[in-house]
């Protein structure tokens, strides 16, 4: 048996009892909580069938460490990895979906940070290859604060074969790249998009960029010459979510 | 005597060379490097009477760590912290200056991350508070990667009396919060600016959040409830950049 992992906070609980309550290996809830999302919370648990416990807010504190728990922990197994299968599945049921590929990010924090950026701004996968790239690990799952548990990562063995297979799939293939002609508010990212990121230091690999639709830069005017993969992801995806709601 | 710390990549060390040659201990730049940047650099060294010795690249890599140093990395003496009356002659000095403030992050590799971010931003300083903060220490400096010997940090013992002086100063002073009714984008983050962020979980403490001209938010879409708050410290040092880049 795998080891299992906590989801918390209203939002990433209702997702996992939503799309995989058979995932859930215990539901705490706050004693005392007796409102419309706790509500909802319940109503979702005895419908599939998970047990759950009505615990102190110090229990649930203990439970989420830093997280900001709004009164529910889940104990889930942890969510397998996707294949690139699965994900041409999902992209084929999902409008407008933004994937998230990250091209040789070594450091597990930083993949951790990433998992919970590409989370919160919607992304539907995250893509990395299977060499050159930190594992989602403990130290992972711990910075990502639930979102590995909740935003699943695509492993894959050649990653520009799975590029290829994204445009296929209709989805505009940008990489980020400081030299790149374009700021990235410049370009359209409204439509389906895969955003690619290069290793901490790097940048993009040659080919892995060749395999890209086209680049994008973002403004940068300080003195430090590269921002951290996880802010520089972050800024893009806001970007992304910027565009698609300005309509 | 202070320890020193490291200043790697073109603009940084040039940054340093400019404005406070005198911090420089050692230069040292890659042996085989001719171009017109290095050029500048000699030339900004010989200018302030900095010594400066050729290595070989291997001795670069070990100096920068994990960092990009484009050939050239610094040895200098940590930037002395900014008092009030610093930042407030400053703010007088620069056109549309943007200052980032952190209510009480308590993190240091948050503190690091932030300022390495406010550092690329172009932001003039960081404020933190004295109390309830992280302290600037060797763990935050690293992951400031040497934004922490560029920009400036300002510590202050009462923050809402700054964020007064800010305003006084001509700053709009903006406050992020989840549940603010514009996205940072529908607000005009032009001219000169304070952004304040909340500490991780927490968000702005009541006195911080009645001290701000208004209060912004960043869109968000995911399972997991709250971004990092290096990551969304970016977000919003990103959009500011964006509509200042944008005419």
């Amino acid at each position: 048996m795998n080891d299992t992992a906590r989801v918390f906070g209203l939002h990433a609980v209702r997702a996992v009892l939503r799309r995989d309550p058979a995932r859930v290996v215990q539901l705490s809830l706050a004693g005392q909580r007796d409102d419309a999302r706790s509500a909802e919370i319940e109503s979702l648990a005895r419908q599939a069938g998970v047990a759950l416990r009505r615990v102190d807010a110090q229990t649930l504190s203990k439970l989420a460490g830093d997280g900001v728990h709004q009164g529910v922990v889940a104990e889930v197994r942890p969510m397998p990895p996707w294949r690139e299968d699965d994900l041409l599945e999902a992209l084929r049921e999902t409008p407008a979906p933004l994937v998230l590929v990250l091209d040789g990010v070594q450091d597990p924090h930083n993949l951790g940070a990433c998992l919970r950026t590409a989370d919160a701004c919607g992304a539907l996968a995250v893509v990395v290859p299977k060499d050159r790239a930190a594992p989602l690990n403990a130290t992972a799952r711990k910075v990502a604060a639930g979102a590995a548990e909740t935003t699943p990562v695509v492993v894959v063995v050649n990653l520009a074969r799975t590029l290829k297979l994204l445009k296929e799939a209709g989805l505009w293939v940008v990489g980020a790249a400081g030299e790149a002609p374009k700021l990235a508010s410049e370009a359209d990212l409204k439509g389906p998009l895969a955003i690619v990121m290069g290793a901490e230091g790097h940048g993009l690999r040659q080919l892995t960029r060749q395999h890209c639709d086209f680049l994008v830069r973002l403004p940068q005017l300080g003195a430090v010459e590269s921002l951290n993969v996880s802010v520089a992801t972050g800024m893009l995806l806001y970007e992304v979510l910027r565009q698609r709601l300005s309509g």
